[in-house]
């Protein structure tokens, strides 16, 4: 089983294209509802949810977790990596969205090593969009740097898109005024505007069309479901030992930590388009996630 | 010491009025902020939230708490009441903000009881503007109308007015925006417009210069630092009991459950005007909250 957490129901968009795109796996989503947004929080509350989370989905029996959520990505990830997985977890990964993004960024083929960068990724302008939390924790600019140093990156938190997803204002002129706000200064006259803008935060792709009616044609714009699957695909055929362990029959679980009914409505809104769910709705379950440091 | 408890930094607006006008009490302030915002989550996670918080609380001595939270407020505060305190915690008292709100909108005098409505207070319409939670739970219009039956009540939640104070977005054309957006239909042509307005949010406050642009003249804006202060006040004198117990040595605690130095810059801004900290700032610690569920 794949576990895939974000902290709300927005990493459902990037469930949606795995399950599409590698659908003969089970998949275990996690949905941490209850604490959502985590992109506003600081870097240790960040780090001690998204332990808990993927904790919970290794008891759950997911040798693999892939981090949906860019702020947990951005802040987490890579202590994960390096301290908590081989000290506790050897056995276990977490992959997260900010390597594959950038790799699309700089158009390069996944898995790309350091010093592979082509032609086409040594010069001008990308740009990043995340919450305040991702774009704080400086993780693109360190991964770009180590993929495409000569690639120039601007980067820009936009703190209202999200909640403005979540309220329903997909569009609108208070909408245009929020998105025109962060992207104008990115394409303002003498300003070396990017050619490429990842929406780093799972929310982004449902502002989709403001977005792309507020920058010039020609920039490509990088939602993170697609290319999340394909970074996932490429790394279970380098990884070839933790692919044969993952189980194999299609199933599919959501949890979530606040209500179940809100987060069924809200998620399956979202993945019927893309995987014609059976009935037309998930069904999702409340769980808690098990805190690990005592109260003193 | 009196316990004064917010998911975030907001309810400070509160907790600078009571300090203010009672300043012989200890206060210990305590905000959620690893979980903030609370008026988007279900009844049931701000149920247990709050009491975590009270419980925390009372564990480092306060005999009273206040719940500056609307959300909190309208969402648990009468099943801990009615519920929680005369079971386990009889010797505790848990006030909320939405009984004064709703005294000072009927324009009742603090603790009126049913059946003593002025005759000001029978009709006409008033506004309550609070976060989706806090407007769902009808916790307002519950309260109105027992104490003024009469009164017509319109309620209108404002999901994007917590983000853009978060965001510092308090003016300017998407501020404003947003707030005709949820202000306009209550003064519509046709619409029984309302003589006052209740800001439910501790929030709110913040974004009192373009509410006051938008309405007509004359409307009452009401904001709940001041009649909270006023009705602890009142409280505490029809319960000398319970004032009795409370420490009086002018002491000013504050807790977070994240980052300290943060909410330490947002909080002394909020109360250097109104109580002129020492040294300009206050000092914060971070605690984690006991979690009484256990995990299965």
């Amino acid at each position: 089983m794949i576990g895939v957490f974000d902290s709300g129901f927005g990493g459902l968009t990037v469930l949606g294209e795995l399950a599409r795109q590698l659908p003969q796996y089970d998949y275990l989503y996690l949905g941490d509802s209850a604490r959502c947004p985590y992109g506003v929080r600081s870097a240790d509350a960040v780090h001690e949810f998204t332990r808990e989370a993927i904790e919970y989905l290794f008891d759950e029996g997911c040798p693999l977790v892939v981090l949906a959520c860019n702020t947990a990505s951005a802040r987490a990830l890579r202590t994960l990596q390096t301290r908590h997985l081989p000290r506790f977890r050897p056995d276990r990964s977490v992959l997260g969205v900010v390597r594959p993004t950038v790799e699309a960024l700089a158009q390069l083929p996944p898995g790309a090593l350091p010093g592979q960068t082509p032609p086409s990724a040594v010069e001008g302008t990308v740009a990043v969009l995340g919450t305040p939390g991702t774009i704080e924790s400086g993780s693109y600019r360190i991964e770009l740097e180590k993929l495409a140093p000569r690639l120039r990156l601007v980067e820009k938190a936009c703190p209202l898109w999200v909640p403005l997803v979540e309220a329903g204002e997909l569009g609108g002129p208070g909408t245009d005024f929020f998105v025109h706000k962060y992207l104008d200064p990115l394409f303002a006259a003498g300003a070396r505007a990017p050619s490429a803008l990842a929406l780093a935060c799972t929310h982004y792709p449902l502002l989709h069309e403001p977005i792309r009616a507020a920058v010039p044609a020609g920039v490509r714009i990088i939602s993170q479901g697609d290319i999340v699957a394909k970074g996932l695909r490429d790394w279970l055929q380098r990884h070839p030992d933790r692919e044969a362990r993952l189980s194999r029959d299609g199933r599919r679980r959501y949890v979530t930590t606040d209500d179940p009914i809100w987060f069924a409505a809200r998620g399956s809104a979202i993945l019927q388009p893309v995987l014609g769910l059976e009935g037309g709705a998930i069904t999702v379950e409340k769980v808690r996630l098990r805190q690990f440091s005592a109260t003193v």
